[in-house]
């Protein structure tokens, strides 16, 4: 806190404000990286010759063993990570370090740096997405047929499979890594030449910077080569929708952990016990997990308002850009983690999970569509008929299967004793066969075909 | 507002704040579509018979008659448009009306229509934006070689074309679209006849009515398919991101507008004059896009903490998905519309563009490249001769190019007469032929490839 | 949607961007007494005459009583509430009427009209906020010795009294109070007579007009005046602490009333059945008041963007500000409602929350703080001994008070019979007597002081 | 990052989300403090021995010592700032150490420390911003008579002076100090003795630990006194009101910094210059100010969404409220210690202000004001005279008072020479005496209250 009238000259004040080495040390690799491919293409066009190139490239290998093995001493008054390392390549080549800055800015420099690891970083989550796809399609698998309350409003309301409960999130997972993977390739220009904002006089090839940093093109306006920062708001975008997803999956666990629902054991790994009371397994990483959106949408939000009405090009404010995006993905990555963790030792409390599915009239339901299906009523008075009994089991204080046909005919007199196969829960679910439906059949074949499609995903990563 | 203690009966607060028939009823024409693609396929299925799929296919094109009609009186007491459409429905056909209910629900009801209106907004959008593309390159077209000041910090810092600035937001509008595009294409699936979670055990063709519907496919997972909103949410995020480009580029209109820029003429049906003061020209419909960015993000954030921590499946929180994206993307339709008129009718002011260009020694980088590029100066060194040169001229109030040879020799003897091609600032932009630079050649380039590609995503539209 | 080439002329574009008339209407009244107030001050000091005063002050009549009984049509042409009111002048009273507008201009006219509507607001709401207390307070005293269990991380801790929750968030609502009394203290002042922005040479009397507005005093600075949107945000930020608040108890009300949980029987009043499962009583109020904070939160926001880097004075952008905070404010009013409707009739099934209250060895803290009472250990000790005797119980699958002396004295030999005297739930919640703590007789003082307050404040506003 | 998928075991993917010691021990001091209050109230109260309160409190002040000269080894596997001075304590005591924690946990631990933490923010943040307020009151003391142009919608509209829009935020920053100190006060209520929820059977004194520790009462309810995180949200709304007004400031300094308008010098030390463009003076810190409004609202709005719908009472979602309070009120912390050095530093520019408060017809109003005065116009029929001079004016090209009396007579036989007494901008700001209006006089006399108020409070403060 800066209270105090007298308390610190303007000096500090302005260091404090804006030096970002604090943070974008974070970006160092990408930074050599980049300078490395942009001295090697000055030395190809002819700019600078091979051997300042090759003294350069060396110094900044040196820079980068220096950084990772913490023997370089990053300064505050150089500001950020470009001027640290380049003053540093100065101390080690002599003025010939200038020329690495030849056609090029810090404008272009940072806007490459920074969309290289916002691009990496989509390839990180892609995978790590598809893992948690993974536990969760596993988990299907293995329970395809176990039986479980589907709920609307947090009530009962019909009977479906715990395995298709899991693929359900593994569908928004999948929309969530096309986000992710649309984001990538729709980032995956080269910033680098755009220079302070005009591009350059210089005959430099943008095309082979591109190229030896893995991106697909370099961009195609320089004025928005430099302004632009897109490729981190649909990151975090994406990473909110993404954050929101796993916020359901933490609630349910939450709720599905407590001693009222016991649906579920969540992994000792991933709870806190209390000493006192060892039965207690709070669910404090889904706890987490469920409220870490709120900083993932925060950052964009942040971001959001920062950019709003900049002017063109390169403003200041940009700076503020960094952070934001190194919180929020960095935490999206850690939520996924642990959820993958907590996905892969949870077990389903089968028990707890059949009874619960089996109370409350979940069948209704099913005897209205009977109804409809075997004695041509429009759904809607079967809808009524349904509504009639299952008043008369529910004054009774009894399950819908306990009526006698006798019941069950003084309401609608042509119903017939064939009414009751539809009445268990087991036969509930195995009814529902439309596609998309959660009869056991139906998740067998989803879990196998995501089966297929994950390994190949996983495959294609190693 | 609901003060006072006794004031309203609990049954009008519960009215208020249940029935969403005030802001579905927009959806009427989507309900009437799936409810029509819907009976015919249970027609084709054999679950209804054909004589009443055509009596209910009547029945509902003469509601929505009715409903264009103003003809049709919605009711709050029936709650939402499904309802509404649907007792009108029992009104004609009588008993016979129930069976279109039949296999699905409201859950999947409303999860379609919403579905279908917002896929159909990401088509307008995406012909919106090509057409302010377009205005923006024809704009660049026009202006290709006029000469700007480029900013950093809102200084002037090298001279750009008019064209490249305008182009800058051609490639912007480019991204948005790919993102629109992009959530058009992952939300094209059908939720219909996912019933009201868990499938259902009739016999449907979710295939059949998803292709009647234009979806590429129906949803795979039913649990999925009726607590999804992320439709909503992945067009909300492009929609904020557009929104702040537009925000930026409203944002130069206010400041270029003003009477100590005077970079551009506005037209006068997008400003409001003032009868006292006739010469104003208050830039009133480009400030109302650059906060319109507030509401679009505000509808984005407040979608996102809806969906935070729902559990599934379908919960009435979900009925404020709406309101939402109904206000956030007419909006931005409104935006975009508001300014594509005011670039159409945009006068760049080239005479006071010219004098700014040219001020500020903004061709110093000119300079420092040619200490490069003929005296094999490093960079930095040339960085330091240049500032040393640009402080001479700034002691005696002249800009560069009005030193003397001398004058540059007592700083860098070895400069030559040559040095003095390159201050002007045609010489600058002209200079600027790096991939992406802002050369007079470069921007009809690019201006030509856009109009290439916009003349034919424009002609598909039609 | 403005989607299509030519399909809309830039005046119809321009017109629906531009014009508020659409929502600022609501201000109809705050703009006409307003007004009366102006020109009353206008006539007092002799600005304008007595008989011009006369005049305008029943025009203006008329014309509230023309908008009240729907006879005046509103022209968006005319833009905005008051060119609508002022051109309906001139059509009653001719030139003459043109003499209002002296002094003053719509800039600080809508700042009038606009802090009023929000000052009276704060007023309402303060109202509901009251009403909602007492409802809650009504409830603790009569279930102050109600047991239940008290949770964190949804697993049950220790047990407490149905009445202490309820005070829980009577506390939460009396903060909120606070802050919209602060609000509303603050926001009181004038900012008639700013005019454009630079206030004027007419010798006007702002003291007056604030007093006969009910503000405590004028606004000091003009450009102030006119520029500042801090009332709506402060009664936003309110708003949304407020409904966040709600939504805690809304959460806990859907989790309370699903079927495994049991805790509370909502109104019928406020749930939706479902014709086909009588039994199903869906909290549909709880969930819409829990998901409305989105819209809150997302009202907040978005006016914070919009003034975001707004140089002063007035700028178009300030237009944004009415739609959300009329959205935001009626909204949460309408949950307020809706949740004091819901808090009074809400009935705890005492056996369930007994039951729950004493399983998962809840007392396990009174039997630690019994050791080191009584045994003088340290309380690190004593957890540690409470740890293995819970252990214990738990393998046994029997509850702490079901185990003997000599089960006890194995683990600790000096602990006595008497540490059977607070095993029970009741002891436990009786022994919770420090300040704030849950005893029911504490429950009981607290519900006593909060309902003499809370009589007070309804007393005075009725 | 935690991609790949055997890379990191679950224990340290736990200890990663669920450890806070790397944020929370910047606590250490309010957890120590806290500490010793709770043990000398136990001490007094009977319930620990004044011995071992004694050597605890010596320990506490020994770990205090420890942490203060770098000596304390933090542990991640402690968890938490708690934990890790209690088991230091345990280290330097043996056993007795475990009395500390008698009647208290970590859930009113943690309530009662980062509420310290936050109330004792507000002071400093009221200091600061008193600080800030006294700088613009001394600049707008010494510039209350040098004209500028005031503006709407960026467009030039009346004259007014530089001290007056100086004075304006001194208005904005005393509401904010108003929030500030409000949060304060009513958050200033001590949760300690809430203990995990339901207070505690031992005879504590909370008002005796509330008093030592400056709070103004205990918290009257246990259960919300570990729930409760309106002191943070609070604290965050205002924080993001002022940012908002520190935004506006800082998008002026940017605009008026510009070549174009030229308004005002800022500081050297709070701008960065260019070693190539000595003349640029880029207004990093302004645009970093502007900028932070982003993250600030962003927090406000990360901390809104993890306290959305959370049951009572603590849930570990709450431990994400640190860091966004921590980050969110230091950056405003930094923007205020900024803006102050700018604004200290800032030199208007009286030339330009002037020729640009003359400029564009800015005494239009004064005209239409005098036609009202002096001829007794109704003010629309003035104001449609007045549009027809500029109009003349404006054709010819010149500034209203060089048309002649004939020329104006043209228009409106009755104007007299007195007219061209309202034409000049210094008789126009001279004329805006009207309170609140921009009157050298009414600047100096609203100065001069200030100073009065700031002193005292500034003084209070020492």
């Amino acid at each position: 806190m800066w209270g105090g009238r007298f308390s610190e000259g303007p000096d500090a004040i302005m260091e404090e404000i804006n030096a970002s080495i604090d943070f974008d040390k974070k970006l160092y690799s990408q930074d050599i990286t980049g300078s490395k491919a942009h001295v090697a293409m000055l030395a190809h066009q002819g700019i600078v010759s091979n051997d300042d190139a090759k003294a350069i490239t060396d110094g900044l290998d040196k820079i980068q063993d220096e950084i990772e093995h913490g023997e370089f001493t990053f300064s505050r008054a150089l500001e950020d990570i470009h001027m640290n390392v380049e003053s540093r390549l100065a101390d080690l080549l002599g003025p010939s370090a200038g020329r690495l800055h030849t056609a090029r800015s810090r404008n272009d420099q940072v806007a490459t740096d920074f969309r290289l690891w916002v691009r990496d970083t989509m390839d990180t989550l892609d995978l790590q997405l598809a893992e948690l796809q993974m536990v969760f399609v596993e988990k299907a698998a293995e329970h395809a047929g176990v039986v479980m309350p589907g709920f609307t409003h947090l009530q009962s309301a019909q009977p479906v499979t715990f395995g298709h409960h899991m693929l359900a999130y593994v569908e928004m997972l999948g929309r969530d890594r096309g986000r992710v993977r649309d984001a990538r390739k729709r980032m995956n220009e080269s910033p680098l030449g755009c220079a302070a904002l005009a591009g350059t006089s210089f005959p430099i090839d943008r095309h082979m910077t591109a190229e030896a940093l893995g991106f697909d093109r370099p961009t195609a306006n320089s004025l928005d080569g430099v302004s632009d920062r897109d490729f981190a708001l649909e990151a975090l975008s994406a990473a909110s929708i993404c954050a929101m997803h796993l916020s359901r999956f933490a609630e349910e666990l939450v709720i599905w952990s407590s001693a009222q629902f016991r649906f579920v054991k969540l992994s000792d790994k991933f709870s806190t016990g209390s000493s006192i009371m060892p039965q207690k397994r709070n669910p404090d990483a889904a706890e987490l997990v469920r409220a870490k959106v709120g900083r993932i949408i925060g950052a964009l939000n942040a971001l959001l308002i920062v950019m709003k009405g900049l002017p063109l090009t390169y403003s200041k404010d940009m700076q503020e850009d960094k952070e934001q995006a190194f919180d929020a993905l960095q935490n999206l990555s850690l939520c996924i983690a642990a959820m993958t963790g907590m996905v892969k030792d949870l077990e389903p409390n089968k028990k707890e999970l059949k009874k619960a599915a089996g109370s409350g009239y979940s069948t209704a339901t099913d005897l209205a569509d009977w109804l409809v299906r075997n004695l041509d009523m429009p759904f809607r008075n079967a809808h009524h008929v349904t509504g009639s009994l299952v008043a008369m089991a529910s004054e009774r204080n009894i399950e819908l299967h306990r009526l006698t046909l006798e019941d069950m005919q003084s309401v609608e007199p042509t119903i017939t004793e064939d009414v009751f196969t539809v009445l268990s829960v087991d036969k509930s679910v195995r009814s529902r066969v439309s596609y998309g439906g959660t009869a056991p059949q139906n998740v067998r074949k989803q879990a196998k075909r995501w089966l297929k499609v994950l390994e190949k995903d996983l495959a294609a990563k190693q």
